[in-house]
């Protein structure tokens, strides 16, 4: 009962004459093979997976675009051109820059190529080795980011999709992946569902990459469809549950589809590109594989391709981590940028303050983050005396890294509910005392926050409180932290307990005597 | 530059020629070769890995604890018996039942016998081949728990521990492993430390495995230790930043040890055990590995032995998740315990009051978590008519795997406060409005509490808040929630501006007269 896959990595493997014999499942990592080949096995009996009419489509791209926007996937307006008029036409129609690409062949960033002007076209037209081989021109995309979904659909058509990636390209080759894509959720859910229905409108199981552009108007535009495990999908081997290879397999074997989900908060995918020819190219890499072993959750994956050539995809670096700050501060170390400055710490917690004279209370907060090591910013915002500020604080806390926020204030004590209706961060407000009215001023004005916008308000004065609620919100989901509180509350407990023993030994009076003196 | 490694995996892989002439590095995936060999290769140049003199020990067990009692390591008792005058004396010396072995070619539980009196002595020598191959015997260990902790050395003789488990034993074989161990950070840290110095006792580099008992007495015990990548290392390969495996060759090759900590936060290992000679063996191996492909963050690990013989390691599977709580419902799906019952799902949040007459106030924080889709409990707790009740609510709290409890209660309000001394998880408080005060009773009550025990505190009455409190602490890590609370928060500004647009259009007379009759 063993099985047989076979999978096509290049053009000639199609002669090999196991297909008709006993092969199980034939699959694909490279799109460009003979597609009508595919086809009249397919009609031997052969099961490909996915179709060859997939295979066929996807290898030609101005055939791929005509198949999208049949189906109303969002891309790109493009048009074929064939003489210097019809692509001269195409300029008028387009505007300039316009996009010229080959049909097949293009990967890489190969096959593509920019027209500035009318008086470029000819000059592109022929380094992409002139109409012959057939081309197409797209309108220019403005896009704000690059994305990709990895989607894989089974034999019995059910589709699961990896969370969205974006990937930075250079000179069009992928360069960079970050997963997740720090995006908005609902961008997320738009190139989710543009990818997913891409793939539905295709033939036969297995992994799948759609590219897709992220406009600056919110558009989730298709780019391009790889009907095979992606570079964009590299970093699932170590960060997702299941990874595209695995689930590749999974898809065309019939078997049910893995979890995409990641098992750790983010994720980059970092490229090895030759960066020069011969000997030295070699040394380049691997004084940078080098340093990735001395990274924290970085992984090597190198190829071991025989030749190194400028921009070659040599092999890629993997480094996972608790979240994105983390993983990029570590890919920041491996590509030894900013390595003079001190390392890095993200602040998790803040405590702000609306004057410096809420200081000698705030200060508590502070010491309670420090005695649990908890990385921290401290500073002044005044929601009053200094709004823009505030704003611009509060709303950038959470991209920051942040995850709670101390606030103090005291009378007319806005700063923690203004703040609070300035992030989805949690808020814990501080009552200052105050001379006028003890700090009830203070502690009405941050308790009685309106239906909507919750402060977590704690006792007048008592930042030591509000140092401990913050990480005890921290220490929800982590272990040692919460066992690091346990401790601490036991050590209240057992300072309670040493002096009852004491005032039981001495009795009242000589306890009020001895231990209460002023 | 291409590198040799030679692993020895069995005894008779001593006599490979190529030790000599062009081995790089000797390791070994077993302990039990031939020590003596392993030497003289040493002397010959050959670098092994760990060093030949550490096998020497670790292989013969009884060498072994003399070696770690030497080196003040916390052991069992222990005495080496050669006649049955001997045992009997230790017998005596140590009590009953008695822990008899060997020295010699322990391990899956072969090698180890108890006797339970004086009279089943001789027969558990018997069973065990006699005294001739070696004995000794231990005092009874009556443990909590099993840990193991994976220790890495490299060349340099720098040490790191991968976060310690718990290995869970059927019929003296490993059956599962859950890591992270879930017992208190003060164990952690001493079973930790324990191995620790274990393993920098022994000479060479490489991964070991330490197995430990943590006694009822709060000791860790070091049971023995493999001086290789191990079973209770194999949950590593999906569940860390550094595998076992890679750890080992970074180890032995004088590479920088990698990161041992988790990349997610549960895991747990099954060990697929033989559980039927032949074809139905395999079938029931078969079906296991069926249902392990539909669970999520499950990988199947098959080692294709030619042969299944019961209680043989045939293969293993891996359970990677969010929390022990969702990797033991998994595992629990897999075995298929339970089946019929629902789904189980853990709540991450608790709405508790003192009384029923609360409800129409608490309503508001279930309602708010039951629009983020939290899963949450509800229930009465009193801190002064069901005081036991609520001790046992609060002390169970973190360990059924809430992340979060509000609580809310009124005059004289204790209910969150208490819970909050009993608890590291952070409190929400709802201050119920009162006749006699207007709820400032239960306001202060809860607020103003001690330094030491934070309660957060929102507005009397205000449970939609407490609610959006605790939604914002669960999404303070979690993108895709605290999108949603961000969209929460859009659509709280969208409705006033839509009020603010009708109050221009039909000024202030005609607004109240349309918009605010009662």
């Amino acid at each position: 009962a063993s099985l047989c896959i076979i999978v096509l990595t290049s053009q000639s493997a199609l002669t090999n004459p196991l297909y008709g014999v006993r092969c199980d499942v034939l699959t694909v990592e490279i799109e460009h093979v003979d597609a009508v080949a595919l086809e009249k096995l397919e009609k031997q009996g052969v099961v490909c997976e996915p179709k060859a009419s997939t295979i066929a489509i996807i290898q030609d791209k101005y055939r791929q675009k005509g198949h999208f926007s049949k189906f109303g996937i969002p891309i790109a307006d493009f048009v074929e051109v064939d003489t210097l008029s019809s692509i001269e036409n195409a300029g008028e129609m387009f505007g300039y820059p316009l996009m010229v690409k080959s049909k097949r062949l293009a990967y890489d960033g190969r096959g593509n190529a920019v027209a500035h002007n009318k008086e470029e076209l000819s000059s592109v037209v022929s380094s992409l080795g002139g109409f012959e081989h057939g081309l197409y021109v797209e309108r220019w995309t403005p896009f704000a980011k690059e994305l990709s979904v990895i989607v894989a659909r089974s034999r019995d058509g059910c589709t699961v999709c990896y969370p969205v990636v974006e990937t930075i390209h250079k000179d069009n080759i992928c360069h960079v992946v970050e997963a997740p894509a720090q995006i908005p959720e609902k961008m997320k859910k738009l190139a989710t569902s543009v990818a997913e229905k891409a793939i539905k409108s295709l033939e036969g199981a297995g992994v799948f990459a759609v590219e897709l552009f992220l406009t600056n108007d919110n558009q989730a535009l298709l780019n391009e469809v790889a009907p095979r495990p992606h570079n964009s999908g590299h970093h699932t081997i170590e960060a997702c549950y299941t990874s595209q290879y695995e689930q590749h397999l999974r898809a065309i074997l019939g078997l049910p589809l893995g979890d995409p989900a990641m098992k750790a908060p983010a994720a980059i995918m970092y490229n090895i590109l030759g960066e020069d020819e011969g000997d030295s190219g070699f040394v380049l890499a691997h004084q940078l594989i080098k340093r990735a072993l001395n990274i924290p959750g970085a992984s090597v994956h190198w190829y071991a391709k025989p030749e190194i050539r400028k921009q070659r995809k040599m092999g890629h670096i993997t480094i996972v981590g608790p979240s994105m700050f983390d993983v990029k501060a570590h890919l920041d170390r491996l590509l030894q940028r900013d390595t003079d400055g001190p390392k890095k710490v993200r602040p998790r917690a803040a405590v702000i303050m609306g004057s410096d004279s809420d200081l000698p209370i705030m200060k508590d907060a502070a010491a309670i983050l420090e005695k649990f090591n908890i990385p921290f910013e401290l500073t002044i915002v005044s929601a009053h005396r200094t709004p823009e500020r505030m704003y611009a604080y509060a709303l950038s806390a959470k991209e920051r890294g942040l995850e709670v926020i101390i606030a103090g204030a005291g009378g007319a004590a806005h700063l923690p509910g203004m703040v609070a209706s300035l992030t989805t961060l949690p808020v814990i407000g501080v009552p200052i005392w105050t001379k006028s009215l003890q700090g009830t001023d203070s502690l009405l004005s941050i308790v009685q926050m309106p239906k909507g916008i919750p402060v977590a308000t704690v006792a007048i004065g008592n930042a030591e409180n509000a140092g401990l609620l913050a990480v005890r919100m921290l220490a929800s989901r982590d272990t040692e932290l919460s066992d690091r509180v346990n401790e601490y509350q036991q050590n209240l407990e057992d300072s309670v307990l040493v002096k009852a023993r004491l005032l039981e030994e001495l009795g009242w009076d000589k306890y009020l005597e001895q231990c209460m003196k002023p």
